[in-house]
């Protein structure tokens, strides 16, 4: 079959596209070709997006993959309805093998041609996102709104990112050269040489619950620019999002002249487990996972044939030392507790307050003011069911709920969560936030290793709607409780509110030593649980909560090898 | 104490240097500013550099370190001198936090600076470069030639080369950026954000016995450029190169107002094993390693805290299909074969030659006929005691020579060793290789997985100077035989000799699939077992004989992490 798809029309769609991001990655500032407004999709594409995803419901989800052996699927929505969706289930000794046939076409193709094929598909399901939308709510439990945009341009812009960064990094090395080396009245020593980037092997994506577009694409992408077949293994309540990647993935391929099998799903049946298997299979090189520590920290330690990238748990602090705009970080801090109850990885768990209060512009507030109004003001953001049914979404799963309903035993709750009703999906499970007050005196924590994790809850992540207002005696023991909570918990994220320089260059110095992503006095329309691809990295991969930040050199550098051959002149 | 050495000092004499390193890793082309002639460096630089080296035999080699608790030492060049040379021996538990301590002022310098400086203490180890020639020779048993240029300017290239690109890759990101976000009629969202290149921590050298500061420094100065302190644990047989290195850096350090213990050395008291304590020490975030297979799988197994990057063991294979140059091939090998006496982990062990022998410009030759000419070819390049001392040095150590004694009982001897007199070093173990001829019928390595190793010898390391003439049924056998070699056991080099387009693919995609270096007949000056630092990649890091190439992007984008603040614009 000729591609219908040449690369001369694939460069001239993409090719200022790539630039754009190129420069963007470079620049740092703001950019983005993914419209973040529903309605800059044209005016029927949100009827034709719910339609199609409507028309998925209760149908086998065919891929025409090799090895299919049977069919496996169960779905069912955080707002209640059953998806109904059947996706194939591969017999991996046949589709691990046929995924191999068409890498070296694939690597042959060049880091150009890849990341063009790359920017089709990005493209193509950019102009669906309306149904990624719909697919992305209803597996991951996100309020629509919060679908369409983190699982569509948000989550696209990621790819893309992850496609520039390919591309420059195989770049870099030239494809020739001629090496002339001086030999005195002797006639210099020649060599031709030629570098091509070649791919590792099959590179297998472990697809999260919460958002399985946005932490997907970022190594899907990677893999697949750098000249890897990618094996796509969903969370088993988040297929839909990525079966549809992966469908689109295969037609491009295909149309462009490569073999579909480059892409392709893996779905297990109930309790199959089939990570493990795939993890540890030869043919397994790279490996992209988000999720728990426990299964994480198995990958690193078992699929030792790979290279492993992971983003685990972490717990998430913000300090609290004083301010300059009190309504500001009550506001910036509400929505952070709120959105998306809290099931985000960058979700602050800790504010860490001093015990005698806080100096601000509407005066000194004291512990129990600053909580109390913080408390205030996440109830006030979500007095209105329908805004708050907008900004929550739904629990993504009963251990979600399961630990806030514990919550009340951690300390003195000063903000209960409340049940919401959601009119459309009255299965729906919405409840906000709840804070709980926890004392983080140094006795607290300041023990020999291993010795604290049973004395302060907070110390351990509680993904989901709770956070804990943690009492300190002082600004100082602040910034030792934050040192030693990125240290060995790990954190996606910090945040800080100060006036004080000093205080804003001890949190920075805690930041840089123990290798964590700083937001310091966010009072505006910026969550510090938000990050914007081509700007913001997302993690460190310095401190245990990732070995991996989206996106940088070392997320891709390492997904080829630069073979050499050398030829006398 | 003011810094003797000014940044703008440092980047005046630096600077021009740096870029020209930086243009030399993206064209390819060849470049080094470090000589390679002994003549190069000045006209009584051949003797002070001797009388430097000779004057520290029998000394006590004090750096001034902290936590100093003894000495140690006891080094016997392999040509058979004692060197007499006693090392600090550390307390580890002060000399860590001790190497911490300067951190902060070192990261906050930044990428230009910490290049800069560690371009002075190159120009440094340079400017010396005859008195560690005499440290290499006598640690590593190379020629005094090749211990000058391997061990002195090839060296120094890596290390350069390291800089380089650890501060392309530092400085990718910009340190400040503005990002404004469009929000349709309200104000901009609008950040100011900040990026940092930020260390990981401790970073631990482990030398080898072979090439002290060639396989040394791309890690040390990779490491140290990128923010972080190195602690050098030299091989206890080749202890001088390093220990000169860290006196060297300690000094530039200083001058330059850093803290001197950014840089320190490890010595360890005979079987004390201290590269195992120090490996899985939580201070120690990134390892170097070159040496064994065993031990390089033990730290990726087991020093789990840390970046472990590690050059092991292989069996490197040249493919003998046909030439044009008969003559050159076989001088071309002899001299691979020769050089170092083939303790180069580069240096070819297998040539695969087909049964049915091989086409040439001299006519057809018989296996047997190759297997001749090439002992013939070794016999004349050798043939001349004095030439012979100047290409083979000393065995490093005993281990090799009875690995060489050993040889005859793997097959039948087509070249068999011959002992040379060394005049000047009397007890120096010199010896010329030895070809072993072996069957490489399929059936004695297509078996099950682990099945053929105790039938091929060929098919382990056999390091040092035994290779073997390894007759293959027809050249698609010899493909296959590489592709097995290269994928099970690692290699660092491939070579070939093919007058065909198709066997020219053919070794290239194996090459390409399993990612190897490969070098096409070579015929004249350039040996497969050389590679030019800003040109050539050592190793791929993609096969079992190393997870790392040097010098690319991979080897030193994860050696630090890009920290970023945000504020509120």
């Amino acid at each position: 079959m000729a591609a219908q798809l040449s690369p001369q029309q694939l460069n001239e769609k993409h090719r200022p596209t790539l630039d754009r991001a190129l420069d963007a990655i470079r620049t740092r500032a703001y950019w983005s070709p993914h419209p973040e407004h529903p309605k800059a999709y044209g005016e029927s594409a949100p009827a034709d997006g719910l339609a199609a995803f409507k028309a998925l419901h209760g149908t086998r989800f065919d891929l025409d993959q090799p090895g299919t052996d049977g069919w496996t699927g169960g779905e069912r929505s955080p707002y209640g309805p059953e998806l109904g969706v059947e996706y194939p289930h591969a017999d991996i000794d046949v589709l691990l093998p046929a995924m191999r046939a068409g890498m070296g076409a694939w690597r042959a193709a060049g880091p150009e041609t890849r990341a063009l094929v790359s920017l089709e598909i990005l493209a193509r399901i950019s102009a669906r996102t309306h149904e990624f939308a719909h697919a992305v709510m209803h597996t991951s439990g996100q309020a629509f709104m919060m679908a369409f945009q983190a699982g569509g341009p948000h989550a696209q812009d990621r790819g893309l990112e992850a496609v520039a960064y390919a591309y420059q990094e195989q770049t870099r090395t030239p494809a020739e050269a001629d090496w002339s080396k001086p030999q005195g009245k002797r006639d210099p020593l020649e060599l031709r040489k030629s570098f091509a980037a070649a791919p590792r092997g099959v590179s297998l994506l472990i697809g999260c619950n919460t958002f399985p577009t946005w932490n997907g694409y970022p190594g899907l992408f990677a893999s697949l620019a750098t000249g890897n077949p990618v094996l796509v293994k969903p969370h088993p309540r988040a297929v839909l999002p990525l079966a549809l990647t992966v469908r689109v993935a295969r037609e491009v391929l295909a149309e462009s002249g490569f073999d579909p099998n480059l892409v392709a799903l893996a779905t297990e049946r109930p309790g199959e487990g089939i990570a493990k298997t795939l993890a540890v299979r030869p043919e397994v090189r790279i490996i992209d996972y988000t999720g728990s520590t426990a299964f994480g920290d198995w990958l690193e330690t078992n699929a030792r044939q790979a290279q492993v990238y992971t983003e685990k748990a972490g717990v998430n602090t913000v300090l609290v030392d004083s301010t300059d705009d009190y309504k500001g970080m009550l506001a910036n801090l509400a929505f952070s507790l709120s959105l998306y109850s809290g099931q985000m990885c960058t979700t602050p768990q800790n504010l860490l307050i001093p015990r005698d209060g806080i100096t601000t512009d509407a005066g000194p507030k004291s512990y129990d003011e600053v909580v109390a109004d913080l408390a205030a003001s996440v109830s006030g953001l979500l007095g209105d069911d329908a805004r708050a049914n907008g900004l929550l979404g739904a629990l993504v799963n009963p251990d979600v709920k399961a630990r806030l309903d514990a919550a009340a035993d951690l300390g003195d709750v000063a903000l209960a969560s409340r049940e919401i009703a959601n009119p459309d999906f009255p299965d729906a499970v919405v409840r906000t936030p709840a804070i709980v007050k926890s004392d983080g005196s140094r006795k607290q924590w300041d023990a020999a290793e291993g010795g604290y994790g049973s004395e302060a809850p907070y110390l351990a992540e509680c993904f989901g709607p709770v956070s804990f207002a943690v009492a300190v005696d002082s600004t100082e023991e602040a910034l030792e409780l934050l040192r030693l909570t990125v240290r060995d918990k790990g954190a996606m994220t910090v945040g800080a509110y100060t006036t004080s320089e000093e205080t804003e260059r001890a949190v920075e110095d805690v930041c840089l030593e123990e290798l964590a992503q700083l937001s310091l006095n966010l009072t505006g329309g910026v969550y510090v649980n938000q990050t914007a691809a081509f700007s913001d990295f997302h993690g460190s991969g310095g401190n245990p909560a990732a070995n991996a930040a989206l996106c940088d050199a070392a997320f891709v550098a390492n997904r080829f090898r630069t073979v050499e051959v050398r030829r006398q002149g």
